[in-house]
């Protein structure tokens, strides 16, 4: 079945993947497990500001959407890694690209914040 | 200067940055007006389910940031338009690829829901 989603049809599901994979913490996650296997503590210490509920979340619906395998290792003690799919490795290296073009030109942003932020004061 | 940003850090401000372009309705935004120049309210058409108001936070922020141009025109009935930047369109080209790569791989994204879903119903 040929069927290709529309992120702007309120009723078609890749809306929703698209939230996950673009979301605050869906987006930083899968961004940093572009780098390799990760386990959840790592993960954690990974992307500052994560509660260990909202990582979670966030790998659960990852993992879902086809995104991200979870893989209990049966050692002692156990512990759960988690990896990118070869699906997950496209979206992710996209968002890596997105947040890197942003780091990279941080500068042009902030002076547009700026400019932004004076005309605000003169207009008042 | 040549600091560039990281988005792995929570004090640096190309985070904020980065959740106003990947947010929700900051990417929808940012994928339609790819098309070109729009109104407000031809924009509250094109993005279905955004209220008023968090079009009016996300272009103010998406502006702040310097990724979108907003302009009044001084006709009758005066209107305005929002149109986007060079910084913008560079931001905004990245999300329409991500959201064309969530449209065309939907049907693996999908499949990949349904096998989770069903390994779940084994494991009850």
């Amino acid at each position: 079945m040929g069927m290709r989603g529309d992120v702007y049809d309120r009723n078609c599901p890749s809306r929703e993947i698209a939230n996950h994979a673009t979301s605050h913490w869906g987006s930083l996650v899968l961004g940093k497990l572009v780098e390799g296997t990760k386990r959840f503590s790592g993960l954690r210490r990974a992307v500052p500001g994560i509660s260990e509920k909202m990582l979670a979340q966030t790998l659960q619906a990852l993992e879902r959407d086809g995104l991200v395998l979870r893989e209990v290792r049966p050692v002692i003690p156990p512990h759960v890694d988690y990896t990118l799919t070869p699906l997950g490795t496209q979206v992710a290296e996209q968002i890596r690209g997105l947040f890197g073009w942003i780091e990279d030109n941080l500068p042009s942003l902030l002076a547009a914040q700026q400019a932004y932020d004076a005309r605000r004061v003169d207009n008042v």
